[in-house]
C-alpha cells in the first residue's frame, strides 16, 4: 500500500477498500505515516465524500484501534444515547438515571463542550467531587453497582479517533459526514452497547443547521450502526432554539434535577421521556413506545430515577447533597437581564450565538487550555411563540467577570428575531424518527 | 491570521486574498506553519481550484520566498523556454546554445526526471564532468561568459518551492493547473528573465492528456507571467509520441549534437527552430518569427549553435570531447529489437509508457534515491502514420541489466497501436500558440 495512492484515489473521488481502509487507519495509529499525509486524504475525503461502505470500515478501523469494551457477562441490555450537541442540551443527565433506574445498563462515554455546545463531562463536573475520569476498571464496577457510569474518553478508547480528531480541528476537515459518523460511532461502538439512541440535532444551534444534511447524517450514523449489529434509531430534533430554559454547566445540573423531580420545562421532560422511551425499546425493556414513555414516567414520578441519580453522583465521588439542595452547586455572584426592545412574539432565535453567549461568559471554553466557570449561564424567559412586551425580560444572564460581560450581552441582545405577528408555526421538538 | 480559517475558506470555494496568500507562504517557508496544514490547503486548492488573482500572487509569494536574480547589467536580452515536460524532449539542449550563439542570454534553470520524462539536468550530467550544481556566482560568471549556462534550482531559488513540491509529491496534490503555474513560474521568474518561451505538452505521453487541460494550463502560465511583466508566449505542443528517434540521458545528447550538427530527427529538429525563433523573437533579436528561424537555422548552418555548446560544456567542466565524438559518452552494452507482430500502419502510441519502460531500464527515478544509467534508453523507429510490416522493428531497447528488461519490453511491446489502415490524421507538432 502507498498512502500517496489512496490519497490520490479519494481525489479523484474513487473508492477505498475496506483493507485499504484499515491499514492506513492502523498504520496512522501507529505513528508510520505522517499528519501531512493524513490531513490530505481527510480534506479529500471532505471535498469527495464516501461511500456508505468506505464510512462503515472507517468506523469499524477506528473502532479496532483501541479496546471495545465487553459487559456481555452483566445482566440487562446495555444502551446508551449519544446527542450531536447543542445548547442547553442537557437529557444525557436525566436519561442515564431513568434508564438504569429502569434495569438497563448505561456505559456512558461522552465529550466536553465544542464550540457553541456545552458538554456532558464538564455539566457532571460542576457537581463537587464527580469524577468524570475513571479507570475502565471503575467504570465497569459502577456500571455493574448501579446500572450507569458517566465517564470520558480513555486513551484506551478508539485512540485513531482521539488522533484524527486533533488533525481534522486545525485542518478545516471537520465537516463531512463521513468523518463525523466514524468519530462518533468507533467511540460508541466500544461500549459494547446493544443499542444505541441518536439524538441529532437541526437547526440554527446545532452544528448541521439544514434538515436535510441533519437527516443524511443521521442515516449514516443509523446505517453504520446496524452494520455492525447494533440496534440502532435516530431522532432528528429541533435546536432552533435551547432545550430547556437554562444554559451553563451547573445551571443545567439543576434543571436535569428538576426533570428528575417531576418539574422543570415542558419541552426538556418531553424529549427526554421520548429518548428514554427508545432507549427501553431498543433494549427490550417494554413493547412499545407508549410503555417505554409510561414506565419513564413512572420511574421520575416514583423517584426511583432520581435516586438512581443520587446513587451515580456517590459511587463517580461527587456531593451527593446537591441532588436535594441544588444551591449547593457554584452559582454566579451577578446576573444582567436582556429585555425586549419592543412588543410582538418572538418568532426565531440565533441559537448558536445564544451558546456562544455562554462560553463567552466563561461557560466553554475558547482554546483547549480554557478552564470553564461552572457557575455561569443562561436563563431563558421566552421561547419562539411566545408573546413579549416591550421591556419584558428575554433572557438572564448568570456572570461573575465583568470584562466579557459587554461581548455576551450583545451576542444575546441580537439573538432573538421578535416580529408584531404570532408566527405560523412553531418548530416542533421532533422533526423525524430515523431508523425506526 | 488563523491558517485554519484560510483552510476552510478554501475548502469552501472561497477566494484567499494576495496578503493572506503571502502570509500562508512566508510562514509555511519559515516553517511556521506545519506540513499538515498545508497538505491540507493544497489539497483544497487541488479540489476547488484558484482565481488567477490568486494563482498570481500565489506565484508571486514562491518567487519572492527567495533570491530573484538580476541580469540587468550584462547585455542582451535575457531569454528562457521552459518544457512541461516528456518523452524525448530535448530541445533545452539544442536551443540554448543556439539562442546564445545569436547573443541572447540564456540563464537555464532546469529540472531532473519527474515520473516518466526525462530531466535537462540527468541529461546534462550523462556528460563526463559536466557540472550542474554552479554557485550563484559561478552561474553569473558562465552566463557573461558565453551568453549561457545551465543548472538546477540551488537553495536560495523559490525555497517555497522546493518545500512545498516535496510535500506536494507525497500528498497527492500535484495535478493542479495553479500550483503547477506557481512552481514553474516562480523559478522562471527568479531566473532574471525578460522573455520565456514555454513548451506546454499535450497528449498520452504528457502529464497533460487533455488538450483543453494543457491549453488552460497555458494560457494561466502566459497570464500569470504577463502580470509580472514580462513577455511570455507558450506553444502548445504534441506529445502522443516520442519528440525525436531517441529517450535516454546520454542518447538524447547524442540526438541533440545532431541537431546542432544540421541533422537529426525532421520533428526534432522542427520543433528546435520554432522555439529559438520565438526566443529571438520575444528577446527582440528579429522582427519576425520567420526571421528567428532563419537565424537559428544559419547558427546551426554556420557551425556556430555547435560550437556554443562545446564553449558551455567547457566552461560546466565537462567533456568537450563528447562534440565531436559521442561515442565517448555511456553507451548500453545489449540491445533489443521490439518488432511489429502485425502488419499494418502506426496509428498512435502509449507514450508514457514508452518513458516509463525508459525508466524501467534505469534511465529515470522510482524513487528519489534511485541513481540514473546514463546508457539506457530507447530507439524509436516508427511514427505514428509510418508503414510497417510484420516482424520489422518498432523500438529498440539499449539496456545493461537483464532483470528489468521483461517489464520494460511489455511496457514497449503494449505501447505501440497498429491497425491496417493509414490512420486518417497525423497529429500536429504544434497544436496552438498562446499569448502571442
Amino acid at each position: 500500500m502507498r498512502v500517496v495512492d489512496l490519497i490520490r484515489r479519494k481525489r479523484d473521488s474513487g473508492e477505498l477498500t475496506r483493507d485499504e481502509i484499515e491499514q492506513l487507519i492502523a498504520a496512522y495509529t501507529r505513528g508510520d505515516i505522517p499528519d501531512y499525509q493524513m490531513s490530505a486524504w481527510l480534506m479529500a475525503v471532505v471535498l469527495r465524500g464516501m461511500t456508505r461502505e468506505e464510512t462503515a470500515s472507517l468506523t469499524e478501523a477506528m473502532l479496532h484501534s483501541g479496546r471495545v469494551l465487553d459487559f456481555s457477562d452483566l445482566s440487562g441490555k446495555k444502551v446508551d444515547k449519544h446527542s450531536t450537541g447543542g445548547v442547553g442540551d442537557k437529557p444525557s443527565l436525566v436519561i442515564a438515571p431513568i434508564v438504569a433506574a429502569g434495569g438497563l445498563k448505561v456505559p456512558m462515554i461522552s465529550g466536553r463542550g465544542l464550540g457553541h455546545s456545552g458538554g456532558t463531562l464538564d455539566k457532571l463536573e460542576s457537581i463537587p467531587g464527580f469524577n468524570v475520569n475513571l479507570s475502565l476498571a471503575d467504570f465497569r464496577r459502577v456500571l455493574e453497582t448501579c446500572g450507569c457510569a458517566l465517564i470520558g474518553q480513555t486513551a484506551e478508547i478508539a485512540p485513531a479517533d482521539k488522533k484524527i480528531y486533533a488533525l481534522r480541528d486545525v485542518t478545516g476537515t471537520v465537516e463531512s459526514p463521513s468523518l463525523i459518523c466514524a468519530s462518533i460511532m468507533s467511540k460508541k461502538l466500544a461500549e459494547g452497547i446493544d443499542a444505541l439512541v441518536l439524538d441529532v440535532k437541526t437547526g440554527s444551534g446545532a452544528f448541521m443547521k439544514k434538515i436535510e444534511d441533519a437527516a443524511n447524517l443521521a442515516e449514516l450514523l443509523v446505517e453504520t450502526g446496524k452494520r455492525m449489529g447494533k440496534k440502532v434509531v435516530a431522532l432528528l430534533t429541533d435546536m432552533n432554539q435551547p432545550l430547556g430554559r437554562k444554559a451553563g454547566n451547573a445551571m443545567e445540573v439543576v434543571e436535569s434535577i428538576e426533570v428528575l423531580g417531576g418539574a422543570g420545562p415542558a419541552d426538556l421532560r418531553e424529549l427526554c421521556l421520548e429518548l428514554a422511551a427508545w432507549m427501553f425499546y431498543l433494549g427490550e425493556r417494554v413493547k412499545t413506545l407508549d410503555e417505554g414513555k409510561k414506565l419513564s414516567a413512572d420511574l421520575i414520578g416514583s423517584g426511583q430515577a432520581r435516586e438512581k441519580f443520587r446513587e451515580i453522583v456517590g459511587l463517580q465521588c461527587g456531593d451527593v447533597g446537591v441532588v436535594d439542595d441544588p444551591r449547593r452547586l457554584a452559582h454566579a455572584r451577578q446576573t444582567l437581564e436582556v429585555t425586549s426592545p419592543t412588543g410582538g412574539f418572538v418568532v426565531g432565535t440565533q441559537c448558536e450565538q445564544l451558546g456562544v453567549a455562554c462560553v463567552v461568559l466563561g461557560g466553554g471554553r475558547e482554546k483547549k487550555e480554557d478552564t470553564i466557570d461552572p457557575a455561569v449561564g443562561l436563563t431563558f424567559h421566552k421561547r419562539i411563540g411566545d408573546a413579549v412586551e416591550r421591556g419584558e425580560p428575554l433572557c438572564t444572564l448568570h456572570y461573575n467577570a465583568e470584562n466579557r460581560l459587554v461581548e455576551a450581552r450583545r451576542l444575546v441582545e441580537s439573538a432573538y428575531r421578535i416580529e408584531s405577528e404570532k408566527p405560523k408555526s412553531i418548530p416542533p421538538l421532533i422533526h423525524r424518527i430515523i431508523g425506526a
